[in-house]
Parts: C-alpha cells; sequence; structure tokens
C-alpha cells in the first residue's frame, strides 16, 4: 500500500464507489464529494468514506469521477483548490481531457496525470459499486506530460486497488477504447434497438446469444453518450467500416433471397448451389470474426492463440478434476487457461485445458499414459 | 418419458449429441449415424448412443441434426428408409425445408414434423454436447401439415428432454429466428471481425462488455452461412434497418467529430455544448437499446440459473490453480462448471467455479479460511 491519503474522490458513481470502496478497505481515509445529495449519503452508508468539506485534511490525491464532459473543467477546479494534490480523472475519453486541462490550467498541468481504469459494468451508480471492480484489470495511465512523481502517485493508486497500470499515450488509448469499448457499445445498443417493436412470441425464442450481445444495451445514455461524443473522430471511423462491410454483406444476402428457386438439387446429402455469392459472403464475415474473437485475451473461447489447447475427457466423479490437476502438474506443464464444459446429468465433461504450444504434444502424451481419454480438438 | 425409442439421430453434430444424451440419460435407445467417423465414436465413447447399422431395430422417431441446406434431401431419404417411422429436423430455419420436404415426399410428408430446438453454443461438435442443453428452452415444433399423432410424438421429444414445445407457423418462426438469432450473430460477427487488426496493446483493454458482445462471433462459419442463406429474406430486412439506423448515427458522430472546438464553456462543472444533435442521436439510440434489452424475457436480462458462482482471486503462479482445486475437495464441495478468467501479464485470474446455490456460501467460507481472496460476484 504506497497510497497514503487522504484520497478525494468527486463523483460518487459506479467507479468513484467502488475506488472509494476498496481504498477503504486498504485503510485508506477517504473524502468524497457529489452534486447530488442522495447518492452521496449512499456512498457514505456503504462505508466509501466521509463527506469532504472545508474542515477536511488535505488530499495527497483528487479522483475526479464523473462524465466526460465536464471532467476537464473540475480537474482544472481542483488543481486550483489543492496546490499540493496530485489530480487525476478515470474518464473514459483522455485526448480532449488532457488536452483541456493542458491548455487551461498551465504549469499546473503537471500535477495532473490523466487515466482510465477498464472497469465498469452495465449498472451504473454508487449502488452498483463493488470494491473489487478493479481487481485484476488494466488501468490506462496518460503521463506523457506529467510529473513522474505525480505519475507514480497514480500508478501506485491503480496497483493499490489490485488494477496493473499499463501506460498509453492519450491518442492512442482513445483509439484503442474505440474499438474494444465504444464501437462495441453502440452496435449493441443498435441491435437491442431492433427488439423495441418485436412481438413477444418472437421475444420467447431469445436465447443466451441475444443476451449476450444486447447486455450492455442496458448502459446508461447520459453517460455514455458524453464518452462517444467525446472520441467522436475514432468511434465513427470505426463506425464507418462496420457500415462498409454491413452494406456489401446485405448486398450478397439480398441476391439470396430473390434467387432461392435457382437451386439445383445434387445427390443426396450434398450441399445445394443455392447462391454461392452470399455463403461466401457470410462464410467471410463468420471467419474473420472468428479470427478477431480469437485474438480476445482472457476466457471463454477467447484463449490467445499463442495457447495451444489441450482436451480431455472427464469422467463426472468425486475428485476426477483434482486429480487431473495433479498429473498436469506431474508432467511439469503450467495452465495458462483453463474451462470446464460441463453439466450435470452427463457421464463425462470435457477439460479445455491452454498450454503454451510446445508444451501441447508432451501434455497429450503424459496424460495419455496416465489413462486419460485425451479428444481431438 | 413417452418417447418409447429407439430414436436414431443422423448427425452427431452439437444438437444431435446433445439430444442423444439427454435422451439416453431417460433411459432411451439411441441409434447414431454421421459421414464422419471420427465424430460417431466421440459421440459413441461419451455415451450419446450406438451406430446404426443394417441390422439395428426401426426406429420410432428419426431426428435429422444436420446442416439446413442439407436437411431436406436427408429427411425425403430417410422419409422413404423408414416408412413407419416420425422424421424431425432440428434446423434453424423452416420455412424452405417445410416446403421442400412437402414437395418432394408426396403424402409420406405426412409423418414428417419441422421443428427446431432454441438451444446452441458458440462451439461446436460433438465434444461440446450437453445433456442439459434443451432443459427450460423452447422447442418451436411446425407442424400444421403434418399427422397430429406425429406432432404429438415430437412434442412428446421435445418435453422429454426438458424443453418446452412452442407452436408456430414455419414464416412466423423464420421471422422470428432472424430477428433473436441470425441478425445478432452477424453484427456479432462484424464487430469481431474489427478485430483482426487491431494491435495488441488496444486488444489488452478488453473487457467483458467487448467478451459479451463477441461470443457468438466465435461460431461455426459453415453452419451459419447455411443458416443465413436459408433465411436471406428475413435476415436482410433486418440488416437493412440495423444499416439505416447506423447511418443515421455516423452522420452525427461525425458532425461532432468536426466542431469539436465549437464548444462554449459554461459554468464550471455543467456540461459543454458540443454538439447537441450526436449527443441526442447516441442518447436516443442508446435509450432504444435500453428498451429493447429490457424486453427480453429472463430475470435481471439473464439466462436462469441453476448454479452459484463463488468467484475467487488466483494469483499467477505454479500450482496456485491446483491447490485450489485440493481446497474445493477438501470443502466437500463439487464442482458444477469452472472456468479461469485469465490474461497475460496479470499478476492474478479470476476463477469461476459454479456450484449448487446451497453450496455457496459454504464454499465461500472455507476458501476465506484457507486464505483464498473471495471476490464478490
Amino acid at each position: 500500500m504506497s497510497t497514503r491519503g487522504p484520497v478525494l474522490i468527486i463523483g460518487t458513481g459506479l467507479l468513484g464507489t467502488s475506488l472509494a470502496l476498496a481504498l477503504r478497505a486498504a485503510g485508506v481515509e477517504v473524502q468524497l464529494s457529489d452534486t447530488s445529495p442522495t447518492s452521496l449519503a449512499l456512498a457514505r452508508d456503504m462505508g466509501a468514506g466521509v463527506p469532504h468539506d472545508e474542515d477536511s485534511p488535505e488530499p495527497q490525491i483528487v479522483v475526479v469521477a464523473i462524465p466526460p464532459d465536464v471532467t476537464a473543467d473540475v480537474v482544472v477546479a481542483q488543481l486550483a483548490a489543492h496546490p499540493h494534490a496530485v489530480v487525476t480523472d478515470v474518464a473514459s475519453v483522455k485526448e480532449r481531457v488532457v488536452a483541456e486541462v493542458r491548455a487551461r490550467a498551465g504549469a499546473e498541468a503537471r500535477r495532473y496525470v490523466g487515466s482510465h481504469p477498464m472497469a465498469g459494468r452495465e449498472r451504473s451508480g454508487a449502488a452498483a459499486a463493488d470494491s473489487d471492480l478493479f481487481a485484476g484489470r488494466p488501468w490506462v495511465v496518460v503521463g506523457q506530460d506529467s510529473d513522474p512523481e505525480a505519475e507514480l502517485v497514480i500508478r501506485n493508486l491503480a496497483v493499490d486497488v489490485g488494477a496493473t497500470p499499463v501506460r498509453m499515450g492519450a491518442v492512442e488509448h482513445d483509439a484503442a477504447v474505440a474499438a474494444v469499448s465504444h464501437m462495441p457499445q453502440l452496435i449493441a445498443s443498435l441491435v437491442a434497438a431492433r427488439l423495441e417493436a418485436l412481438g413477444e412470441s418472437a421475444l420467447a425464442l431469445s436465447g443466451q446469444g441475444l443476451r449476450d450481445v444486447t447486455r450492455i444495451a442496458a448502459s446508461d445514455p447520459r453517460l455514455w453518450s458524453a464518452i462517444i461524443v467525446g472520441n467522436a473522430g475514432p468511434v465513427a471511423d470505426l463506425l464507418r467500416q462496420i457500415s462498409a462491410d454491413l452494406g456489401a454483406l446485405i448486398e450478397c444476402i439480398e441476391a439470396a433471397a430473390c434467387e432461392p428457386d435457382s437451386s439445383e438439387h445434387t445427390a443426396p446429402g450434398a450441399a445445394h448451389t443455392i447462391a454461392p455469392g452470399a455463403v461466401g459472403a457470410v462464410t467471410d464475415v463468420m471467419a474473420r470474426g472468428n479470427t478477431g474473437r480469437a485474438r480476445i485475451p482472457g476466457k471463454h473461447g477467447g484463449a490467445p492463440r499463442r495457447y495451444a489447447e489441450v482436451q480431455v475427457l472427464v469422467p463426472d466423479a468425486a475428485g476426477e478434476l483434482g486429480r487431473l490437476f495433479s498429473d498436469i502438474g506431474a508432467a511439469g506443464v503450467n495452465i495458462e487457461d483453463f474451462s470446464l464444459e460441463h453439466s450435470a446429468g452427463q457421464s463425462a465433461g470435457i477439460a479445455l485445458i491452454s498450454v503454451l504450444p510446445a508444451a501441447a504434444q508432451g501434455l497429450e502424451e503424459a496424460l495419455d499414459a496416465k489413462g486419460w481419454r485425451v479428444v481431438a480438438g
């Protein structure tokens, strides 16, 4: 714990309150401020800290955790109000905020370090706060024009709440979050918007796929409109690319829709010759999607391609998983990722073990020798 | 259990093998057939049934579980091969398949009942099969031109594997799945396709939102191109609507991107007056997305959960997973499902352990006592 405190947190929404809870859990003194007395009282009652007032001790760090369109104003004001504090913000867009603070705060801006913890959820407000929100998540630190000491203070703050600091330029950050966050958010909303007028019997057929695609469509329009407008250039570029891909896809699919009767039957069991152009177009988009999806680091089918996956049949009996892990350990192989395809009523599950490619064959042989059924991937 | 069996399942992919496992779990005799000997052997080894051959007893039901573009041919062939069986298929598109079978099989088509269990996952093949795949899911039965007795046989089959039969016309079905399944699938693939060329540092910022939006982008291109082309009309209509919404949104966002300097500062802390048109357009799309998302049936917009999830922070060090499994075993708790959220360069991953709800609190306490960091779900 390198953060001494006190830490003044401006804005007791999801991020501000979660950060406050994480710091309080680590014993750091936290002062809270919010324009909404209700939100402030809720955060205080959750144990996130005490309301900031004129008698509060001077903060070591001020964290501005409010929507991006109002962030720069408040950062500038806080630099003036607390002349010895390091000031940071957690807004999802960085270039405009950083540029505006530099332009308006002059030399004082050296005490400002823009940052962006890559954490959030589709619910907003203090009530959704979680002291573990930052655990294991990247925390972008944009410190190229800041005092190195100020940057270190913010890096330590990130580490102290379990996040991993990642240094990035503001422009690089904004392009990255446009691709991994802002564009997907808008597309999810566009898909969900199509459900507004859908019939009940059709909605009743909804499955987990639709739920997952549209989960973030439940996000706060007020916050997100500020984020999107604050990062309009990179977001618009990506949407244009999606739009071009979509237009080409529609043309091919409509061509298929118009010629269903041109199919010629070949041997039973063989594929029809319906609209090979549309098949090719859909296959191409899907295959590109497969590739892109596989590049996302982390869980659920998203293991980075640099790992090989070993699949093993695991009997549904107590102790079998423990025995599998013991045998993997005995083989001297480190597990990079692991998941289990398993459900009640089945006599066996499939363990998906991601390992470095060089280790895969040896692991398969070792597990085979121990009597495990290794499945072709 | 009204299904007497034997049930002959043609195609040991995800749906066919899952159905076979569910029927076997209920004691029904299952015969399996697949053009791939590897897939057939895997399904057999998983306990899904025995390979069908000339000496097999005549089936009561034949289930054709192969891609939609080849379904009608095989249904027609099976109606001829098994003159006393009820034949069904599980293809995701119904109008073309039903029409083709009616046109080609004549009066024999009265023994055919088109159906579509609303179940699936982004992984395909027998290795991903799950006897619980149909539990609690709708199973569409398109029986308007079938013998009522044949329709009843298929409704009972659905009930016997835990699904809920839903009667629908073929056209109504195809329009519904275009909206809740086919269009979202293509849009998820378009989003994921944008990640193909994205830099590693940007990808490292990926969060759960992107993972959820793109999860189904990992689906099989061969299968999905046949589905989309088989339902081209309704899918193209929806994509046109998305495209129009997207085009309007891009125009408003680009207007904001071009006029960032026209903002006028008002009082500190107040919203800027940047591009109110763009703010309005994004807010509108997001609000419509909120409304559409909220219409998806299911508690909190999520799938009904049979299991409780315990989340534990796992240090990235050799042996930690083995120690975790050992501690879970010592607590006497059976793991229903397990996955690891883990990405390179992070000092810790998060293990997601699914257990019966009654066991969750005890497991959390046991792991806490062993020094594990249990994360709020």
